[in-house]
């Protein structure tokens, strides 16, 4: 179960950096389900490299739908979607120095050894790929249903976005950026940021914020099965994130319960909170409001500065310095997997409540 | 799976505020290991209330291994941990009037009326009690193999506790506390807050700092199961737990990649990296420094204070204002819980890869 | 995940011969459902000790609900059942002993001399006794859903019963009988014949059918979670089955397949199979036809003639004459656990696929 | 989880007969074991068909591993192994006409029309084949460990084979057969009945023998995940079994507990049973001896004799002659899955004991 998530729609992820293919093995979709190949690639897209503020690697991420999938329509039984590797050069990997903040040296030792280490292996962000590719689907069966998912860059370093205003609106405008930033003179800043950063050989992180709309109320377990529990263990699977927080996260600490305690009220006949500083969430349980989560995105740690490391071979100090296609920022990319992994992650709750004709 | 957690080791909880008991059950523990009931009472202790900090409702948390346990030694089968209540009194709940920020609502809703609302059902802290006996013996497992956990209060509102110095003595120092703070004199001036808070009928919230020192290298996995990933699900299971974050964290965002990578280095012939703004953890697996997880609790909900609510059998607005025993904060009990989980998922994640004879 | 089975419909089984109690968790029901306690007592009466045919040891199954039922309906959160020991004899137990078949050698080997050995300890028969209580409530839910359970002994040595005739009568039969035989005649053969063996300090087997009447058409999943891997899987939990097999199994080598394949054919506007030597499943999944389990039970390995052991402690070979109270024939107690597995097993899965209302 | 199995060593199945791939992701081995692409390939040419006894259907198993090997060891990271679909003719398939013992109607209810029906689809005994694959790895480092399994034809209709006598000398044999019968004199018969039965247009089945020799004492656990639970619910995973039985298994119910007790001796200064009637496990947990398991296989549904159907469309009873290229018994092609199938379950229960470097 080391690469597998979810108990009723199940995802299986393989695949490294320089291998023949990556892919995703998706179970537990009922049959009938209209797959929409043209958003598949779209979401892709999003993920890719594009422009100064993103690696020169040109990443063909053509999949390839090999079963689950017939007449365009879900099967009922296991789908595989593969994406092939065709970009990779055979290049000049340093497997006996390990990158500072990389997964080199614990792969190394995890694996005493054996790791591909071609391109970060299985530790690439590029394996994500497969996970936004399913992710589509979870999105758009959610959609149908009336849930909204949408993620914008709250924060690059000091730049920060607006709130979410009009959520549905707003999500809509997320989703249909590349650079996912509400405010659009922010959404310049913030680029020149990241362009001068890489200019300098550096890298920068952010903060993401998403939400999820219209979340039926009930959904999560009191403890173990929390949907904080749940939704943390989907996004701390992507490899950048150091921090997850709901509603207010880290900054409840600096106010008095009588100031944060959502009150509830009844509006147009329906009950529901004055304010959303819980994010939607209570005892683990979503309570009707959007469900707000904000995930850091710690600085890509491939920068272009001399660092020092190890040599594993020769057991002594010494220094490094990258050389060929990095990414002075990821936030970006990684908000496209943020959502697929939210969706991902509702839809498997949603389907244990509801059963599996939830997605139809 | 709702009310069960754990793969190699698992546990199963159960119980409410007012029912006859609450208990859990442990399961994966191999033949053989001495069960310390001294020091399961002693952390059972630091999870009670306790002078004016806390509720005056005084709870006895008598446990009773009723199976697993024979001649004072695991069997190697299911072990039950009981604790009658007893203290409960039979008052006078308001079903009708879901408390602000509490799950009252959310459960009447997911449980459609049928919800032991009394004292707040199964959604009582009171049932972290069993975690905290379940906690104890794999602390204990933990200990002797070198892995110590220890947690301290890191922030109340505005008062800020020093960091970890030396992690072992540290963290002895906080396991010898019932209000866990490193600097003596913060601890006085956290625990006089909370006590003008309380008297004022309000709540505070706090952040809480873990540390598991000596961790093996190579625990955790990519992606799905990475070691914040599971961290994350379980402390989310605290209901007052609303975001976490490991290292740096969310402090990520302020600074560049250049700043905040580990190098690595080589000291006494043994690999570890120049500062550890990871906390611990690359790309979802301990590096082997010492594992750093913030953990931020919101205040206490029960304020004393009239607050809106909404009337659920008439569907009207009205008020609310508590009355009984309440803890202005709660964050110094659940401490311990903290502690718990943390070795609960440490533990089985250490079966899962050595097997279970690393327990011995 | 030792002692816990079930995946949305989930229990935790818990307990030992001699020690305080024994009892189990079960997770995953939904809140409103009324329990029957007088069925689950009847139930447990079903799987107690009774006339000459079983051990003269009175146990008294009296359960506590100690939690996840409040004014007699399931709260929606786990429920607590729990049966304290009373009346064990702190006998003359010889754990150097190892009973022939019995648990005792492999129990002494895996636990390392820590196990529980008083009265089999965990292996006991009377651990069963939770699992009828828990199985009470899913055989509840699912009679209201119009789908029925019910087993009888279709063989003892050489005595046979006659086949299941009108399948809802028959269940109806079977679930009032204490010892289940649908042919009177056969049963006081069945009876007299255990009555003879016990007498002659031996015991006897049998083969129990088992039957799932107005199974939903689709439930099971081809490959991995076949409904005969979720079925085989719940029934050898029980400590003397040795065999399972579904419709015509073992029969099926002495056929050719144009004499057992189940032709198709239209009745009453119902597709249907004109035979049913599959058991009601095709492919790992139900067809609609009544489903049709055999389970070989093996003779109790308790018997009182003398019999070769080893002594653990002087490792020589010795022999071994049991004394105390032991049942010729378990069987016939086996049958309501048989039951209660298979309803725990189908009801998961019904939950699965359908979402939790369906025990509504 | 639905096409998942195993909880420390995963695989994940995917794949329709007539789609572009079949494959397998396995997860949970550890880095650094040495993969035997002969050996792998040697398996799955055991279930390909071969003589006039199998289809003529000439299926190319041509494997592809994709990910998690490198440089012919194992990384650490999930394995795929795909196989490409070249042979299937786009023929002439009646998804209206449901074959008899076959999925075709539960598929077409369960999965409402969207299956994929073209040559059985997710169903087709060629699914199978990926499950080889990875089986081979698991036999491989099982066999290393002196853990050897093997399997023999027990039965085929009216003809017996010989039981196993040495058990290592006959699990060699066996394993060096592509028709694996122990008693030459047998195979010969056997394969001419199967001619003729072929030649008839008939099918048979048959009963399958399994040893697995110098298993560890202590593996397996009492109740839900006893290892009889555990192998049964891994071959029930193979569609044509349709009963499981161990040692003696319904034989049982023949004789008195003093004729089938297995009393214990020393011999040479080990413990042992002096019969192995129950087939190497008591109360779930290995007990050293051999384990044998028995499981039958019924004959193959497609024969070409015309049979009775319905017409799904026209919702009419009607006749069906099936065409084209079919196995006259695939009992001896099965062999290969159930051995595969039985070492994927052994190895997964010996991570979960031991730990992952129990593989190396």
């Amino acid at each position: 179960m080391k690469s597998v998530i979810g108990k009723n729609l199940t995802i299986s992820l393989y695949g490294e950096s320089h291998g023949k293919s990556i892919g995703v093995v998706i179970d537990g979709l009922p049959a009938g389900i209209c797959i929409d190949t043209t958003f598949m690639q779209s979401q892709l897209d999003k993920r890719k490299p594009k422009g100064k503020i993103s690696t020169q690697r040109k990443e063909e991420d053509d999949f390839i739908i090999t079963s689950g999938v017939f007449n365009e329509h879900t099967t009922g039984t296991p789908i595989h979607i593969m994406i092939e590797n065709k970009a990779h050069r055979s290049s000049d990997y340093h497997p006996e120095l390990p990158r500072p903040s990389h997964a080199d040296y614990v792969a190394h030792v995890k694996y005493r050894g054996y790791e591909d280490y071609r391109g970060g292996g299985h530790f690439s962000g590029r394996i994500t790929a497969p996970i936004v590719a399913a992710g589509s689907i979870a999105l758009d069966i959610l959609k149908r249903k009336g849930i909204l998912i949408g993620t914008h860059i709250k924060k690059c370093q000091h730049i920060e976005d607006r709130e979410f205003l009009d959520f549905e609106d707003d999500i809509i405008l997320c989703n249909n950026k590349y650079f996912s930033v509400l405010d659009e003179n922010k959404e310049q800043e913030m680029i020149k940021h990241i362009e001068n950063v890489g200019a300098n050989h550096d890298s920068v992180g952010g903060i993401l914020e998403s939400c999820i709309l219209n979340m039926p109320i009930g959904i999560g377990e009191p403890y173990f099965h929390s949907l904080e529990s749940k939704l943390s263990s989907y996004l701390f699977s992507i490899g950048a994130v150091k921090g997850i927080e709901f509603g207010l996260g880290f900054d409840f600490v600096n106010h008095l319960g009588s100031e944060v305690n959502d009150e509830l009220e009844i509006i147009d006949g329906n009950i529901q909170t004055k304010t959303n500083h819980n994010g939607g969430i209570n005892g683990g349980i979503s309570n009707g409001m959007p469900i707000l989560i904000k995930s850091v995105i710690k600085p890509t740690p491939s920068i272009f500065k001399s660092q020092n490391t190890v040599n594993l071979e020769t057991m002594e100090n010494t220094t490094l310095t990258l050389t060929g296609r990095h990414d002075p920022a990821i936030f970006h990319r990684a908000r496209v997997v943020i959502d697929s992994m939210i969706a991902l992650c509702i839809l498997d709750l949603c389907i244990e409540k509801y059963g599996e004709d939830f997605c139809l």
